[in-house]
């Protein structure tokens, strides 16, 4: 196994930090990692917002949701999806931008931030620091949005804690690989038997992880967060999306 | 630079294949870094149709544009953001599934799928594979939807080929990283000021590269595609959607 391949399937979430900073020098070598990752037609639609400034993470770790490793992480990244470059290009050369008024302004920039994303989470684990991704930024992006001065056709997306990991947290197991992994067509049948055993793996984990406080199987979990845990995105997503300029319906 | 920062910015994409097969375990490696990323929620919202099968390689290489890469690399993957399985989650726990019925499918679905590329990538790059993504089949996606037997609630975001590089293709230059990397806020007077320098080099780096034939700068071919190179998304992709279940207005 490669050092590539060791980092990559060694991911885990990392919520409690040491105090030690993170240096510009680290954070420069996991922002052009970022932007060395492939792109949609070169448009590079995705903007990283840097935070350091302790008042901005506080603000942020409570419209997470109160997720405290906002805060307490040395560095915050804040992932957009970004069309306003596009936008420029668009007006210098008198043309429409036709793709703010479609869905895929959706699929295009989302696929771009997990991209960037992703690549910035292999460089940091790289070099042995710790991440968790924060998809709770949505939960008031209206908030966001105004803290970070986002222009129209600019939206935070995903949240990214980086620092000294304090401790080593568990690897949460994953479905089963055929679950997730098809060849040639997609096998419904397949995925209804994975998921059956998958409930069995999951709820075993969290109740030896909780001392048997918790045993919610995975579709329970999911089921759940689909249902009432996904409210203030459901809520707040759509209204913020259409006051930055996308108007996709 | 440690090695996997040294992949990740050796990223190039490649589109001209040696014969040579990329193997069952090469294979393996790919799809468990893949799975190994972090996801929404624990939904793990994305599956991976293998594909090797020459004919469907074939007709997706047609329905992507002509993309003759898509038939001649060893293997091509489809990755599909999925809520089919959170779908049957939510049936087994008589629960409403509602995230289908608003925007957030599409960030959440995709950057899941932004995610899970990315890490298929790096292992790829790392085995001295060579690699190129896919938009195209979102051209006509409900015929890949047809051809792949992806149930409701499943949709091909991105395709990505894969095999042994013949040759090692130019890095194509980036905008300058302080447009895409902001500290604190969003910085547009320094975005609308990096556009006008990248589309200098922009230019220059695609005249080089065609023996002055094209010298079209960024900000021109970017507003071209998304004005007139951009209609067969713009026209296929929500229908498409809808037809899979996913009613976002």
């Amino acid at each position: 196994m490669n050092e590539v391949i060791h980092v990559l399937n060694n991911h885990r979430s990392v919520r409690d930090f040491q105090q030690k900073p993170v240096t510009e020098h680290q954070i420069d070598v996991m922002m052009r990692a970022a932007m060395a990752a492939p792109n949609w037609a070169n448009g590079q639609q995705v903007t990283i917002i840097e935070i350091q400034n302790k008042e901005t993470q506080h603000e942020l770790s409570i419209l997470a949701g109160n997720q405290t490793w906002v805060k307490e992480a040395p560095v915050f990244f804040v992932f957009c999806l970004d069309f306003y470059r596009a936008k420029l290009a668009a007006e210098i050369n008198n043309r429409p931008l036709e793709i703010v008024h479609n869905i895929e302004f959706a699929l295009v920039g989302s696929t771009d931030v997990g991209i960037a994303l992703s690549n910035t989470i292999a460089a940091a684990e790289s070099m042995n620091l710790g991440i968790v991704p924060v998809g709770g930024i949505r939960k008031d992006p209206q908030k966001v949005i105004e803290m970070l001065d986002l222009p129209k056709y600019v939206f935070p997306v995903a949240g990214l804690a980086v620092g000294h990991p304090e401790g080593l947290p568990d690897q949460k197991p994953r479905l089963p690989i055929r679950a997730v992994h098809h060849k040639e067509k997609y096998d419904k049948e397949h995925v209804q038997r994975d998921i059956n055993k998958y409930d069995t793996t999951y709820s075993s984990y969290l109740s030896e992880r909780t001392d048997g406080k918790e045993s919610a199987n995975w579709s329970e979990k999911t089921a759940a967060f689909y249902d009432t845990g996904f409210e203030a995105y459901e809520k707040n997503v759509p209204p913020a999306l259409k006051k930055q300029g996308f108007t996709y319906w």
